[in-house]
């Protein structure tokens, strides 16, 4: 389950992610205005900008599944632009999850994990997921679509949410 | 697993939330304005405000938990109007989830579960709770906080995350 709540889960939402990014553009192109002063825009002057938000979605999937399965994640530069450069840092990690298995996850729960900020404290997988990675992979979703809401943008929860998997009633 | 990812993390997240009111209350106080006007801001106009923002969070937690458990979730009149309220909303909440069990999951992952607006339509537990009801919840939490942040109240990450289960170096 830990690969559905990680892999699952993040490859839905920063698809989720990068049509917000379609909306952007639209609404600056509608607008008349540069959509690069969305990348810059932010809801607090002492807050991240729109860019660092989807950076920071982007790392915490790419890192959380690196540091649950062993795996080495792809290296970025953090030099994106434009809403060309955002998307394709979102589909550069796209295709990294998409290279990593259920079997990958093979003892994740149990492994321990730390990061270079808790000088040497650790936690579990099941821990470090549950409480640090899918909380902080949200919260910058959710912030990159505040962000854009705040600014006029037209993004809703479907856009948020995606499509629902629905049972086949004919199943 | 399902559990941990809705009771054990919805409840520190709850309690999480609940400390942003304690920021939003002195940085009230401090500016010198009603703190009920944080209550009713938001960062868009066709936006929830944050009271709502809040019932919205309260009500994903009970009513995602009740779906999948097939426990029947208390009913809330969506009549809070002060911080204390607020606290008193989150503090029931927070009171039914710990009546719920590990063993009341038994058998959610595979459950059928439908909402009202989803007009018949179904998902299994496990889909409903990666798909809809985790997703959602951190969405209004984080969105309470970014209404917060965007007024000037001082709530930082480690307010979102809360304390991490550090593992014991001398276990």
């Amino acid at each position: 389950m830990l690969y559905d709540a990680t892999i699952t889960q993040f490859s839905k939402m920063l698809r989720n992610l990068a049509t917000f990014f379609d909306k952007a553009a639209a609404n600056a192109e509608m607008r008349k205005f540069d959509p690069e002063i969305l990348l810059q825009s932010r809801l607090a002057p002492d807050q991240f900008a729109l860019l660092r938000q989807v950076q920071i979605a982007c790392d915490t999937a790419k890192l959380g599944v690196a540091r649950l399965t062993g795996k080495e994640a792809p290296v970025h530069a953090d030099d994106e632009r434009t809403i060309a450069d955002v998307r394709a840092r979102i589909e550069s990690v796209l295709g990294w999850l998409e290279t990593v298995t259920p079997r990958d996850f093979d003892g994740a729960t149990e492994r321990t994990v730390t990061q270079p900020r808790w000088q040497g404290k650790t936690l579990t997988g099941g821990q470090f997921a549950m409480n640090h990675v899918i909380p902080n992979f949200y919260f910058h979703v959710t912030t990159a679509y505040a962000i854009l809401r705040h600014n006029g943008v037209d993004v809703g929860k479907k856009d948020y949410l995606g499509p629902m998997p629905f049972l086949d009633p004919a199943a």
